[in-house]
């Protein structure tokens, strides 16, 4: 044997309170979930909880979608799995970009063959409607649009309705990123016209990190099927994932994550217990404590009032202040992870989350008593 | 609100015994590390933690290569990522096809622009080194070799170490699906001279299906590093995905699975708290003991004895019995899953594992005595 055997214990993480950007506290129930026996991903019982998850999903995401289920991999397999399969090679699309997310959709775009036309927006703004209405008037051969509905990286929220009626209007098909807001604000994918839509378990669902639900209309549907290229990812080709999620008979593409999945499912449980509705309040409830203790501080918010997340509150740091160091005391002396500035923002924000199951008044008084011992010394 | 709330309960899945094709059964261990507490991907003790899962995969792949490391994804995604970064449009590639990840290889070429040279060999066969030879014959030009250890659609094992030293003689770089050999048989990545490798946590790991183990050679870096058209796929691109799992700052790509990378840290622990050789052995003398209970049951192996998988034992299903049935019984009364057959072997044959936690002796003589109940009852 040329590499020796190497002597690791087992991994005991520490207990930490999480709210940065995701992923959020796991709520016991859930992390239980995870431990439950493993099962075969083709065991009639599983099955049978793979449609429960696909019912729970499409309550979730407020749409009667047939094709509503999680991709086998984080947000951003979800992402490339909308873009994969639904850009061809020499297709227009409009993407929106107001932060980090919207240039990982230009990435997709491009790596795919397509041509992004960007709708640029500062860091902190939301998409400006009347930007996406003059890219489409001066790119008529647009055949999809895409935007971030919740900027994880900034905080900022667009108008989903808006901006989906739009390209609705001038023939695309919308592709919206939901990581950050499903399950924290409204996303009613079939009232807006959502043609496809992907989220993260690790966000406003309170599951673990790895899987990412999707939801594709009729039309997006009818679109795959007609394309002339084959999609390029044999994984990702929905074709081919259906034969597994969907139909009378079941068919083995690939194992499919059973541990997780009983996460999934859990934390979705768990939301439909609590109600869609009810969860938005706590949301916005629990920001507008959040916003309070901040404000009491003395730090601001990054975006304006009208456009901000509740589930993810960016605040300038204050002058003076460390922002790294700060955030190693919060998390070695309180056990609270919050999250660093990305890209434009990197070095001059935090991002407190309080997204699922962290949204709690507990977790915020600990928050704005931990920043104020740092931030004051 | 359009979609009603719906009345689901939470999971909970029977306890089966895991003896088919993966997943094999979790171990206790395994199960409770899922469940520990959730920590960011960004958390120092998390960062600790994947160095030590590099170190343990390393030990397990018998490999220095740096780039080793878990894809975010099942097996398949990790065969994707392989061939999505190592592929340009227009390589030729040598495929061994004797079964359906063969086949799958094959896509994988074709979906990337490739060309398919395929050495086929009958379902059940080992690959043919002198097909392989003849193939690099008449294509000089070929400048990569792909080929499955271990066929888990057939329970063959292929010679990797002369299969790739046939490749590294005609100056193409070798990639080696190992999803169900590693662990349960020797898969010495440096010995052989595998440019390229990926494994699933399900088999021989035991662990939770979701997480693909790979291992890139300096020389492999070096072509992906070449590439003169950019990776197609933006989560897959090894040159991003590195700068999160190795390198000294630990930058943001995607998400980690956090709970579920717990999960396989646990397993690679206990594998190496067994050691490989230990683990190799008990694998042999579980097959043994299986073959001989199978025998006197009057069943036959598909595979012929010298190339035989001691954690996958593919028989033929004997004639008069309904397979299927067969086997929903062995569940239904037993507890007890076994594989059945795929692609050309479907419906002919039943595919028994013994992989990871899962081959013990208990296991052994459960499995022999529900069969012969199902089979002559």
């Amino acid at each position: 044997m040329n590499i020796e055997r190497p002597a690791i214990p087992s991994f005991q993480p520490p207990v930490r309170t999480l709210l940065g950007p995701g992923p959020s506290d796991v709520p016991p129930r859930v992390l239980a979930a995870l431990a439950r026996p493993t099962v075969g991903h083709l065991d009639p019982t599983f099955i049978a909880m793979m449609d429960e998850v696909k019912t729970l999903l499409r309550y979730a995401f407020q749409t009667r979608n047939e094709l509503t289920f999680p991709v086998s991999g984080p947000g951003s397999l979800g992402m490339e799995t909308c873009f994969v399969n639904l850009v061809n090679p020499g297709d227009k699309v409009i993407v929106c970009v107001n932060g980090v997310f919207g240039q990982r959709m230009v990435e997709n775009v491009r790596r795919l063959g397509g041509t992004a036309v960007i709708v640029e927006d500062a860091w902190g703004e939301p998409v400006d409607p009347a930007k996406v209405e003059a890219a489409f008037a001066a790119n008529p051969d647009t055949q999809l649009f895409a935007f971030v509905h919740a900027e994880t990286s900034t905080g900022a929220l667009s108008d989903a309705a808006t901006l989906a009626a739009i390209a609705r209007r001038h023939g695309a098909l919308t592709i919206m990123d939901c990581v950050t807001s499903l399950g924290g604000v409204p996303v009613l994918l079939d009232e807006w016209g959502i043609d496809a839509a992907y989220s993260g378990s690790q966000k406003c669902l309170s599951c673990t990190p790895g899987l990412s639900p999707v939801s594709f209309s009729e039309q997006a549907v009818a679109r795959i099927r007609a394309r002339q290229t084959p999609c390029p990812s044999w994984f990702q080709d929905l074709g081919l994932v259906l034969g597994y999620w969907s139909g009378a008979k079941r068919t083995y593409h690939h194992t499919a994550p059973v541990n997780p999945l009983y996460g999934l499912h859990e934390s979705l449980v768990i939301l439909a217990e609590e109600g869609l509705e009810a969860a938005w309040r706590r949301h916005r409830e629990n920001h507008l404590r959040l916003r309070a203790g901040l404000e009491a501080l003395g730090l601001h918010f990054v975006v304006r009032e009208d456009a901000r997340l509740p589930q993810l509150n960016s605040v300038w740091v204050p002058p003076g202040i460390d922002e790294a160091a700060a955030r190693s005391r919060l998390l070695n002396e309180f056990g609270v992870e919050i999250g660093a500035g990305l890209g434009a923002l990197a070095g001059k924000v935090w991002r407190v989350g309080l997204m699922g199951h962290s949204s709690r008044p507990a977790n915020v008084v600990l928050c704005v008593a931990a920043l104020q011992a740092v931030i004051r010394g």
